[in-house]
């Protein structure tokens, strides 16, 4: 696969389509499984964490249940071609950052990737815009049934699918839903929330997973238990519960227009000029400024952008990108400025007209 | 006078043009005089206002010097018309809130206002773009020459012109030079430039004179004493200072370009994004906000506006200026509104590129 092509495009999953994309930005199931015969990557030597990679490579590389995935050997990128996957959301950073063999096997649309020799030997991942999990799950189950087919998974009778962290024994599920949730944020509710859905064994993590920061107001809501409850059971879980958590934020959205819509048009509107027109800007008040951009279109207070352009500012303004884009590494000042100019690019290339 | 149609125009003085006009907003010299038979207006009997003020009127009407004036009754202006005039630079806040016939007699472009029944008897007053103290006083001595010719001034051989207030007493002048000195506060070197100036008896005042708070980094440099010096010494003394004040500025803004020419294009660059898309904004920051900008035009880190356009909104966001143009009296909180909107207006007629 040409990363630099892949650094042109954005992923499907950023187009801002799908059910209650106003709050859902994507949806996500990674199955985590191992091969009987072998190891666990974190125990593997290097030529079994080789024989293992060639062993998957060649089933990726097989378009098991018939979808094409390009393959990208993961230890022979250079690091910020490693980092650019990871902000790309199609390898994790423990891919990223660990050693050996190791690969990851990319769809067209970058909604498919399935990682070798990551903590498990193969971890899937699918993603969809929007909420969709049922197509998550459709299509990965499609996927693990067509390699199991032709590998023998570590699988118990009594545990499941066995798993290197005991956190994922079991199903080996990871069901994910990443939600923007400005009004929750802006009207103080949101910790109250996250307390409701660890109440009922849900994890609430930032848009870059497991010890993330929750940046531009993007939360991802995951089930913890992978033992115990078959993959519908979770995933019905997740599917309960995410229509309260929209719920409570779009009365705080009705709320915010109602108590101040001019106020809230305000902060929107100057968000989004100072993204056209900041001369350096950092990552962390990008997405804050593209958050409330995001708020105001399915608002209807800005009326001149997408949501697929926000979405894809979101990802395209990371550290990596920036520098993939110019094709240089670049310090942080440096990419500041990089940065605000890629943004006035990307905004101004929209119609001028505005409210 | 028509105040519509004043309302619709920018003066002269804010073009933008003459020298020194990158710091140097506008040169303005008034003259203080009273009729001789009369006296001074805080001591007049309503029906002596009343004379006075039909003599001196009758003069204006005259064409003094040639120069053809509009005179307009301020005592008939409902307030916020008066208010207009006084943030038009055309008329005193003591000529606005006094009582009693009253008026102001102003030409076509703005340049020139003689003011009927203010502290004094006359006030007349030249305003010009640029550093233009000369052109201002051969202008403001061929009209007060010409009026001199027709009625007896108040004049003590041993004093000079007699005035209501003592500290006018002698030559009745005020030279004043509006300068737009942003580097100096925002290398806090103002308080020391201000200390010299008081040090050889120079005065320093807002955009609207005594008293009134120095908004958007504007300053009146004008002369304290009137007695003991021909106008020529005053005008003289405030020629010699003003070239060193200009130095510093320019020394000011050669650093912040060189220290930190990322950081400053950045501050004006976002400064123009928020007035363009502000939906709510106050006096105060728009002051704030415009200073920003005409600093970056004068440094060419924003060439998509001119410098005219920028000083007339200093003067049209101006609280009487904003309900002129929508025909209503307006709550602050209303204004400030109807002020963003008009800020978008103007600033999105202009090109929409921009670096």
């Amino acid at each position: 696969m040409d990363l630099e092509s892949l650094s042109q495009t954005g992923g499907e999953w950023l187009r801002g389509t799908g059910p209650e994309s106003d709050i859902v930005m994507s949806s996500r199931i990674r199955l985590a499984r191992n091969l009987a015969q072998y190891p666990f990557p974190n125990r593997a030597s290097d030529s079994v964490r080789a024989e293992v990679e060639a062993l998957l490579r060649s089933q990726i590389e097989q378009k098991p249940a018939g979808r094409t995935l390009d393959y990208i050997r993961v230890d022979q990128l250079e690091t910020l071609d490693r980092q650019f996957l990871v902000e790309r959301q199609l390898i994790s950073r423990e891919l990223s950052e660990g050693h050996g063999r190791r690969g990851v096997g990319v769809s067209a649309g970058e909604s498919i990737s399935l990682m070798v020799n990551e903590e498990d030997h193969l971890r899937m991942q699918v993603l969809r815009s929007g909420l969709a999990l049922d197509d998550c799950w459709q299509e990965i189950n499609a996927i693990d049934d067509a390699i199991e087919a032709e590998v023998n998974y570590a699988f118990s009778e009594k545990l499941g699918y066995l798993t290197a962290c005991p956190t994922n024994v079991g199903t080996g599920i990871r069901v994910s839903v990443l939600l923007h949730l400005p009004a929750l944020v802006l009207t103080k509710e949101i910790q109250k929330v996250f307390q409701a859905l660890q109440k009922i064994g849900l994890a609430v993590r930032g848009l870059y997973g497991e010890g993330s920061q929750a940046m531009g107001d993007f939360y991802q809501v995951s089930n913890q238990a992978t033992l115990g409850k078959s993959e519908e059971e979770i995933i019905a879980t997740i599917k309960d519960v995410i229509p309260n958590i929209l719920n409570y934020e779009r009365r705080g959205r009705t709320a915010l227009v109602k108590d101040n819509r001019r106020g809230l048009h305000d902060q929107v509107s100057r968000a989004y000029g100072n993204l056209k027109h900041a001369q350096t800007i950092s990552s962390e008040e990008t997405m804050h400024l593209l958050s409330s951009v995001r708020l105001g279109i399915n608002l209807e207070l800005v009326d001149d952008i997408d949501v697929a352009t926000v979405n894809e500012l979101f990802i395209h303004t990371q550290p990596a990108h920036l520098q993939k884009l110019r094709h240089e590494r670049l310090e942080s000042a440096e990419r500041n400025v990089i940065r605000a100019a890629y943004i006035r690019q990307q905004l101004n290339q929209e119609r001028p007209s505005e409210n």
